[in-house]
């Protein structure tokens, strides 16, 4: 499958890398690809450069926003919370038109320090106002839950025996999702429902960030047991 | 111990039963016992009429709220999200003052439908509010992640391979709930830190009940894998 990332932080390398690996054509987007290639800074949780990465993996193109998303027939939204209208908006409502849009970002508000609270949530989500920006693209919310490392390599926690959620609206974007995912190594994978149900796992967000106070690690996930 | 359970609805019955079956001297708390027994209308949900319930359980007194939270060491709050604050209110801060209270209520607002947003979450929490509300007492929240059958029956899912969650300021406080909560057979009881930490549990109802329509039951929970 053609895949573009939209987000060129460690959630958008490793879903890069995750998706590479399992045999997808990628190609990330960024707003400015030689000003994200410039950047010798290394990240405030230590993260290389994107150089770095890039030369890593040579095979995925690092493109501007809107030739990303005209690349990929699935395109993943993985910057941060702030930032994800901003993107869509960049990418266009004509290059998404009619792919499926895959949401896995969380409205996280750092202003306040740590743990962070939600921008939106309760009677609205993040996944709701990224469709309202590109009505013709086809929202699915998808592994907002886990932490980059466990998106992509689930198998690395518990053998893999966990659960992970989708919500949309429109089915088949939804099977292609699930189907995604399983490549990933998902194997309970939860259809919520709609997109709306997408305020579930978005207010999920803050146990989350306190389980990993209390556990001293990201590397964990739910199961859902019944 | 003697445990106060405020709140004669399911959850508070539930509980009610549950601890006194591990033996504690429980007493149920509500306005106007009186007016509680003298219902004969069966509840929403095909709930029978407290006073059907109190011929089952002869031993448990049913009083008004500041009797009930007298005869507590624990304290239950049991009610409808909606209620809690009031039934803290009419308990009163003396019969509450130093005693542990355990918090397993959800501010859920049912005003616009099914499923109910929250009347607080993201910089607040209805267990914080509580706590505000009677300063002397040592809140804990606790519980509100599942429904009452599993509350008091973990062992009815998965045998009971499953994850409660604890919150609160006073660490023999958590102790003590945690203690009860092992009786009634929980095994994996992770405590996520101070009081304010409730906004994270309080926040995961609404993907509770997303899964409860996904799943269609409530016998579920979630098992914390890591």
């Amino acid at each position: 499958v053609r895949i573009a990332i939209l987000g060129t932080g460690v959630v958008g390398r490793t879903l890069a890398g995750g998706l590479e690996a399992a045999g997808h054509d990628i190609a990330v987007g960024t707003r400015d690809p030689r000003a994200t290639l410039a950047r010798t800074d290394t990240g405030p949780m230590g993260t290389p450069p994107y150089a770095v990465w890039q030369e890593e993996h040579p095979d995925v193109a690092l493109l501007p926003y809107p030739d990303a998303a005209a690349h990929g027939d699935v395109v993943v939204l993985a910057t941060a919370g702030d930032g994800a209208l901003g993107a869509v908006e960049l990418a266009g409502r004509e290059d998404l038109a009619g792919k499926v849009l895959v949401d896995v970002t969380n409205p996280l508000d750092f202003s306040g320090g740590f743990p962070p609270t939600l921008t939106v949530c309760n009677t609205d989500s993040l996944a709701e106002q990224i469709q309202r920006a590109v009505p013709d693209a086809k929202v699915v919310k998808a592994l907002n839950t886990v932490s980059a490392s466990v998106m992509v390599q689930p198998g690395s926690v518990a053998d893999g025996d966990h659960s992970i959620f989708v919500s949309g609206d429109d089915a088949d974007a939804k099977a292609t999702v699930t189907s995604l995912l399983r490549e990933l190594g998902w194997r309970d994978v939860i259809d919520l429902g709609a997109l709306n149900t997408a305020r579930g796992p978005e207010m999920y967000l803050p146990v989350w960030l306190r389980l990993m106070g209390a556990l001293g690690t990201p590397a964990f996930n739910v199961k859902v047991v019944r």
